[in-house]
């Protein structure tokens, strides 16, 4: 295990220092939601302070049943005892995949890029993971047409692999992979016998309300685990809160025993006031789906009017589709840590290097993270929610000229006698 | 990895669903502290119901300068850079275990009998224990003149063996190691070069408050890990908060970055909310060093009384020191699952075989809770916990009455030919 700081925890923590320091740094490098709690969710989470047994691993009857309800909902029926809870959906894809790898470590072929934790918990656990890059335009899938001959190849070479892994819409990209790749893929991983791990955290937050999603669920019932959470639609990460749905099959309840025995192992439950505020949650009555689509639109304006600079600037960028995210690459770097280390020295703009999320280091590509421009106080933050045009409100349009005045300046600045400068070792790439 | 639910959350489940089916059944095999939560906690939990942030992975600022003035009161100056918080100590545990073995797992030694997930966390990764006999009457200690054959034994054998564990006081019997015994056992962890993990979750609830306590921090600071938690002392078991102190020395310091390179990966951080209300606890403001005091009298009183009805009935037992477990041997059965059998099955008495502890299994040993007797309802409990005499209480005395008529009927019930009818397969020993 060489394993070091989560690179999106470590740049927000970077990021905070440089601030205390005094800099004035655009912070663009964190998938926090940024807006604030509901107050429905508060009033629940109080209610329930006095909520301190261990309870259920998998999380109390209401939280499973709530669940179930929010998949049932989305095409996807669901048993509540299917339902695995956890603090954080982060912790269930680790369990997952200790739960997939009993017998011993399974490699995972994962999307190229893809979100950080994912190789990281892997390699923790000694499980390899085999990148397989998105098809073009695509993001958060492997490209079936590179998948069978990637896991051939490793099993021909001795390796077990059980999972692949999809991100739907995708961290770093913001892209939503089309349901014909989804069916083509869900086809590929029963030729292979493979788990699909399907990391649907974003799903409530693609821009295109009528967009058509394709959940690997759906066409591959058999092998699906979807993991989802509230940190992203309803913007309480700090609450720790994620719940996984396993497949009504003799594999996905043996899967789910697997993972509830890791789990009373490694965290026990999600706290228990967080589940009686997330079961209110997840039955969705209309202040909180309001609250959904609200997020949902303002996510979708910011990321696109981001894009938008970044396209204005020269950039390479496909626009996103859900979540908070951008994935544009600035040719005239070496690497995407020079790309980021300029940025963040030079131009006060804190991102993070594709490399990160396992892309090629030579490719000049960053993740950009719009979520955090919508104010830097509760209050703020809530009038961007709520207001008609958030792109004109003075905080968010002068974030909105910071990064448009520091990204013509990267571009002027590309003279072949600067591009040196910047030039990081890989390790310091990451932070 | 062959690990099922944790037998005390598999215990607890198991005595649940016989509630909901009608028995009537003395829960003594949970380790949750039975009571309610401090109303100056539930309001500080409600306050922080809007903080949503990720936060830092080891813990916000104020939580970890908390830990350590705790910790510092105690006699062990702390860094609060050298604490790290975690979703409960189990997950701390975990990840310490991880970070030890950062290059391939790394054995470990343990207490024979010791609590059921330090075994089940070390085979979920490929860590393999070595379970040491505690000293005669002592317990959460591994005999410090049997440490150094069973790690050089293991060690010419070609393990890695890089640390050992103790409770102090133990679950599962609620034993306090001599201070004698802490300090040998440090000299041999020095002399073998080991880490020093120190459980040390029931310290609060030492029952004599002016018993000599040692914690290897002091003897060993170089080397020892403690982990420690609100869940025992405070009650909030289903809050999961939990915090970790490393020693001030290089390899302390990269084991606290490698600790939070594994959090930042599994779990993130604990809930928000649940930082904030700990942190106010771990200061120690009058009103929550009086409930600490309440419930150390409780959990001792309690103890000992149900202490005394195994010592009527004629079972061997120690008298309890902290927490709230004691663990008493019956003669007459052939295993300890065959005791805890009957004990459910025929007495209504739920109890964990000494076996989920790691012990001999041929040894008719079990481990009894004694938390889950102050009530059924938060009322209930309360004025359990406030009561002067709290066992005439009606719901207390009837439940050791239930006991104590339990305990007769099973000693009367001894007969060769009623042997056998409890015998369980070991599978089924530890729900």
């Amino acid at each position: 295990m060489h394993v070091t700081l989560s690179a999106t925890l470590a740049a927000n923590q970077d990021i905070e220092r440089r601030r205390r320091a005094g800099q004035r740094v655009l912070h663009l490098a964190f998938g926090e939601a940024g807006l604030p709690v509901h107050p429905a969710l508060r009033a629940r989470l109080a209610d329930a302070s006095g909520n301190n047994g261990y309870g259920q691993v998998a999380g109390s009857p209401a939280l499973r049943e709530a669940a179930a309800g929010y998949w049932t909902r989305r095409g996807l029926p669901t048993d509540p005892d299917l339902v695995v809870s956890g603090p954080g959906s982060k912790s269930l894809l680790f369990g997952v995949l200790l739960a997939i790898g009993a017998d011993g470590p399974a490699d995972i072929v994962l999307p190229m890029p893809s979100w950080v934790s994912y190789a990281a918990q892997a390699e923790i656990i000694g499980v390899r993971p085999i990148m397989v890059p998105a098809p073009p335009g695509e993001g958060g899938v492997p490209d079936p047409d590179l998948v069978a001959s990637a896991v051939l190849h490793a099993r021909a070479q001795g390796r077990t692999v059980r999972s692949l892994l999809v991100t739907l819409p995708d961290n770093p990209t913001g892209r939503l992979a089309r349901p014909s790749t989804i069916r083509r893929l869900a086809q590929i991983a029963r030729d292979l016998d493979l788990v699909i791990i399907s990391d649907e955290i974003y799903r409530d937050l693609v821009h295109d309300p009528v967009a058509e999603y394709l959940s690997p669920a759906e066409v591959a019932p058999e092998r699906t685990i979807i993991t989802s959470g509230l940190s992203k639609s309803l913007a309480v990460g700090g609450w720790r809160i994620g719940m996984a749905r396993l497949s009504h099959t003799p594999a996905g309840w043996a899967l789910r025993d697997r993972l509830l025995a890791v789990a009373s192992e490694i965290w026990s439950s999600p706290a228990a006031p967080v589940q009686h505020a997330a079961a209110y949650a997840l039955t969705e009555p209309a202040e909180i789906v309001q609250r959904v689509n609200e997020s949902r639109r303002l996510h979708g304006l910011v990321a696109r009017a981001v894009a938008d600079r970044f396209t204005k600037a020269g950039a390479s960028v496909h626009a996103p589709q859900g979540g908070f995210y951008l994935y544009p690459e600035i040719s005239g770097f070496e690497s995407a840590a020079e790309l980021a280390h300029t940025l963040i020295e030079q131009h006060g703009v804190g991102v993070l290097p594709g490399s990160a999320f396992g892309d090629n280091p030579r490719a000049p590509r960053v993740r950009v993270a719009t979520s955090l421009l919508y104010g830097d106080t509760p209050d703020q933050r809530l009038t961007t929610l709520h207001a008609d045009d958030p792109l004109t409100l003075p905080w968010v349009a002068e974030s909105l000229i910071h990064l448009e005045s520091a990204l013509t300046d990267l571009t002027a600045a590309r003279q072949p006698s600067q591009r040196r400068i910047g030039v990081l070792k890989p390790a310091h790439a990451v932070r």
